[in-house]
């Protein structure tokens, strides 16, 4: 029904994440029937970005240059690396505003089960990059996920022999979270990490 | 942050519906790291529909023809006409298999406070189209929306003259609905429209 180049519009949006086939219809139509004008933008936004926007060749990340501007930014800490499981991590620990050193993207977590093993990851290149000795402290910032869990584990076991500190983000109950409402496993991470507040 | 590509591409993915900007980072970074080439076949796919889908001249839903293929299917009934808001409902009328008439797809529905009257709906073509004398009945299947019920409404007025029989698609109970569940003025349209089912 419709057109070929309708049906196949509509295929090429189910690429998109979370977009079944209604949502793909609709966005197809909404396309052709209000924005014309912004599909055509829209198609030439992805080619260029498709065309422009590779890896940094430092840190993984997503970046029009050969170096992203984080990894050139001096005033950032160099001694420090944040190990991530993608770009979307950096967005979201810049945009907390609290961190200052530099940043290590990792392709996702380890998956043994998908065939998705440290290689696949790029642990070699990161262990690569520790080895040079610049770096003083690692913070596993892989996702609190039974993957993210893992990836940091093996990497604190791959790292053993540097002399780096190693760190996690700290897991527990999120700001704003009441304890009712508070999986059982944060709540267990949270009383077992608990801190102290008053003597030293 | 990232790059200005980066930053078009999430703002031009903004434009298709209920995408907002986290939705929107979460496909750009989708889209350039794991379907780099699935994104150009997207980006192929807007330019080509936009170029070569357009609307019927006799019906306005969408075609990549002259005159799309349902108003020129000689097996469907000329003389029953199915009046609908938007080409999605042509999809949604077709997909439940049980019309076989022609339609007509207005843009939209009447919205007198945003400034849309009968010349921005497509009214003046659908009189036009009634005129010619071939129809025997117009079947209303505007939503069963405030702004739905209006354009029907509007649209029984301004077919007054004309010999042709008018109905609107019947509002009740859906498939399936249990009464317990169903909002009052659904009930209340179901029992005023009830069906007699003895005798005749």
């Amino acid at each position: 029904m419709y057109s070929d180049r309708f049906n196949i519009l509509v295929q090429k949006l189910r690429l998109l994440p979370s977009v079944g086939s209604k949502s793909a219809q609709r966005m197809a139509l909404h396309l052709l029937m209000r924005q014309r004008t912004g599909a055509l933008e829209l198609a030439q936004a992805i080619q260029d970005a498709v065309e422009h926007i590779h890896e940094c060749s430092v840190c993984h990340a997503l970046t029009e240059l050969e170096v992203c501007e984080i990894c050139q930014d001096s005033e950032r800490d160099d001694a420090l690396l944040c190990v991530v499981e993608s770009p979307a991590d950096v967005f979201a620990i810049e945009h907390s505003g609290s961190f200052k050193g530099k940043y290590h993207v990792l392709h996702g977590h380890l998956s043994p089960l998908d065939g998705i093993g440290p290689e696949e990851v790029g642990i070699p290149h990161l262990l690569q990059r520790l080895s040079q000795g610049q770096i003083k402290e690692v913070i596993l910032a892989t996702n609190a996920t039974v993957e993210g869990q893992a990836t940091a584990h093996y990497l604190v076991e791959a790292c053993k022999h540097l002399p780096i500190r190693i760190t996690r983000i700290a897991q527990g109950v999120p700001q704003g979270g009441e304890l009712e409402y508070v999986d059982s496993h944060t709540l267990h991470q949270a009383l077992t990490h608990r801190l102290l507040l008053n003597q030293d």
